[in-house]
């Protein structure tokens, strides 16, 4: 079987990939605010409109876990992606209430060869999550471990 | 009533908290991966032990967010928080597998007076999470904005 997923050397610098729309419902906020962020503002729509937030807002983890999940969709699925060591930047510009749709798309920064791995490259990532006003809600910049191309397997193996 | 919470002037630096202990299982490793982030590593013992994170291994996201609700329970639940604008650095430095036993300690690295909002300070905080063999296993520096204390309100309400 061909492995047809993305590996290292497709991260080019600039390569864009877009993001899925997903829409938050007020349950899924209060259930992720329940189990690991129960702060008043993302349990409950009064707490939140009396809050800086104006209304019942996702906690900033939940927003970078559905990030995750739209990344996973736009490109890691396809991919060699042996997981992330860490982001170096992780903004919550603004808030992301109930019923809002998130959308937008993310990039590659650089790339370059692992020091300790030479099967690994680390590719630097910018993701820019957007909602249905086209406004930043969240800007994350992380790295990704990425499998170079195995030379000749599609051959040996196809 | 008097507000007994940690206010903004409370945050000095080097002020530490402990986190308190919590087990991660394997059918939490895996809700939150399918979810969020269903790489197979996060997803299933074979494939993890597969992987180079050697086993059954949360997503580094989920890490994240059992540590937010760490830090809830550790000072954020008693406190005039108003949530965070963002992460100066999230680092997964080791695997979290299941099984696991997470603690830690954060501490205050500097204050400083909103220039916006006068009645807001910002608390930029270092999290530190351990695992049971007392290795780092996520590093994460983020701004905390807590509200100043009201002065005298206490003895209007009190």
């Amino acid at each position: 079987m061909t492995d047809a997923r993305l590996t290292f050397e497709d991260f080019t610098p600039g390569r864009r990939f877009d993001l899925a729309e997903r829409t938050l419902t007020a349950d899924e906020i209060v259930a992720f605010a329940r189990e690991f962020d129960p702060q008043p503002m993302h349990l409950d729509e009064e707490a939140g409109r009396a809050s800086i937030l104006g209304g019942l807002a996702a906690s900033g983890w939940h927003t970078s876990a559905v990030m995750m999940r739209m990344l996973y969709e736009a490109y890691i699925r396809g991919s060699t992606s042996e997981g992330s060591p860490g982001v170096d930047r992780m903004e919550w510009k603004r808030p992301v209430l109930a019923g809002d749709t998130l959308g937008g798309h993310c990039e590659v920064l650089d790339a370059r060869a692992s020091r300790s791995r030479p099967e690994i490259g680390i590719v630097r990532m910018r993701a820019t999550v957007t909602n249905q006003r086209g406004e930043t809600v969240a800007l994350c910049e992380y790295s990704n471990m990425m499998r170079l191309a195995e030379k000749g397997a599609d051959h040996a193996h196809g």
